[in-house]
């Protein structure tokens, strides 16, 4: 069904397509690298599960790209970095790049005062993998950590800026925040789509970053540390793989991308296992 | 980790803890029994997912069962019924239930003038089950299907009639009813959570039916005809499973089945399979 023939690429993970606003990121960087991106949309979403069940999910993702040669894998799922990233990194014998790092990076240099806010799910504020790093980085730092479990489902139901239920949401996870921070760094990979609506509420004074641009260039940075870029006369190619069906991951992925899917192969959950039933 | 040596049960799975609300109806009408819920909330949720990803989870799930020689299964998830239900009965030994086919015949029972909306997840109503069985059932009717995706997560979340979020998406899936209807069956197992919100909006003119109750019927009334059913001196007792996190199925599902759960046993979707990875 996949392309196993496809080698040495970066293979890119999420739990379906929030990666997508990674991706896109890392495809202006690296323009010449072939990517294969898997979303794991039969079992999404991860951001409301417990930690062992996301680790299970996330080496069994990285495991299944293993099979397309990869120069080092990202893990473009806020919750999976979160509580996996190390359980994975500790059983592939390829880098692993995670979101939270990153992230946690552009919201200590962007921050003027280190009143920091961060929205992102249940599982990865549970984690406490965000407060951690951005204590780590920037120590005087003030950390105020929201879980927002409504707005991937709102969000992947296509609810915008001018939507009633998102706008109502999106306040009420905010509000939270209000007077309290300078910056807001949003620790899912959906929330991008609702930064506009997410700024509005908080006012002006409050900047708004994510980890995709950030994760992109660290990714960038090791590539070329490592030598491992592929020679500028290549043409890139994307390859999408989807664990539920491919057409709902196309349809709702193109607004992830910010441009259309074409094609997406359908892998099914039972390859990710040495034997079938 | 789980009671091997449970057997001769009645099984029952769901995407997670909706199903609750069906096996609250059955140990009711049938308090002897040993009962097996199977959550499978580390996928959950289903009605998001396309028919073969929910086919393939429902016959894994069934088969799972089978380990506890199940006198019958009783699929408690509407999205599962819908789409799977005669697929798992096709490769499983035992009789299996589902709750499509008894939710329709207790609209179809209740409502006046066959005036009947339908509200459900977004494969439940692509699936066109709903509306088949009603048709089946009462020709004349009329059937209005309503697809809700923001239910599940927002019942999940914990949020009831007082809130603004719940009473704002109830709002926006009941006003396309309005006006049409007499009855309005409730086709997803959490919609019972939110029953007083929806029938509060939609008015005192119109009822409000679920599948739970009728389902618990057909099912004690085949074990009757099939001379399944424990002698009235045994004394029932449910063994809760889940995919995902125990603590977290226990404290939600609680809300569900309307009494604490106090043990629930871990399963490993690795389980699922004949060989894990």
């Amino acid at each position: 069904m996949h392309p196993e023939s496809v080698q040495n690429v970066i293979g890119i993970f999420d739990s379906g397509v929030g990666g997508l606003t990674v991706l896109r990121c890392v495809t202006d960087l690296l323009p010449a690298e072939k990517i294969v991106y898997l979303g794991d949309s039969a079992r999404v979403p991860y951001g409301t599960k417990g930690d062992d069940t996301v680790k299970r999910f996330a080496l069994e993702n990285a495991r299944f790209l293993m099979r397309f040669k990869p120069k080092l894998i990202i893990v473009a799922c806020n919750t999976a970095s979160a509580v996996a990233v190390d359980h994975v990194a500790a059983n592939i014998p390829v880098p692993v790049f995670g979101v939270v790092r990153p992230g946690a990076e552009a919201a200590c240099r962007i921050s003027d005062h280190g009143r920091i806010g961060v929205m992102a799910t249940e599982t990865t504020i549970g984690s406490g993998a965000y407060q951690r790093h951005i204590l780590e980085l920037r120590p005087e730092a003030t950390v105020f950590a929201v879980a927002c479990p409504l707005l991937v489902p709102i969000i992947e139901d296509g609810r915008g800026r001018t939507d009633q239920i998102a706008r109502l949401a999106a306040s009420e996870y905010v509000t939270k925040l209000a007077n309290k921070v300078d910056t807001i760094l949003l620790g899912c990979t959906h929330y991008p789509l609702l930064a506009d609506l997410i700024g509005e509420i908080a006012g002006p004074g409050v900047k708004i970053v994510d980890s995709a641009g950030e994760t992109a260039e660290t990714v960038f940075r090791q590539m070329k540390a490592m030598n491992l870029l592929a020679g500028k006369e290549k043409r890139g190619q994307i390859y999408f793989m989807a664990t539920d069906a491919p057409g709902r991951f196309a349809s709702i992925g193109s607004r992830f991308l910010g441009k259309k899917i074409k094609k997406v192969y359908h892998v099914k959950q039972e390859e990710f296992f040495e034997k079938t039933q």
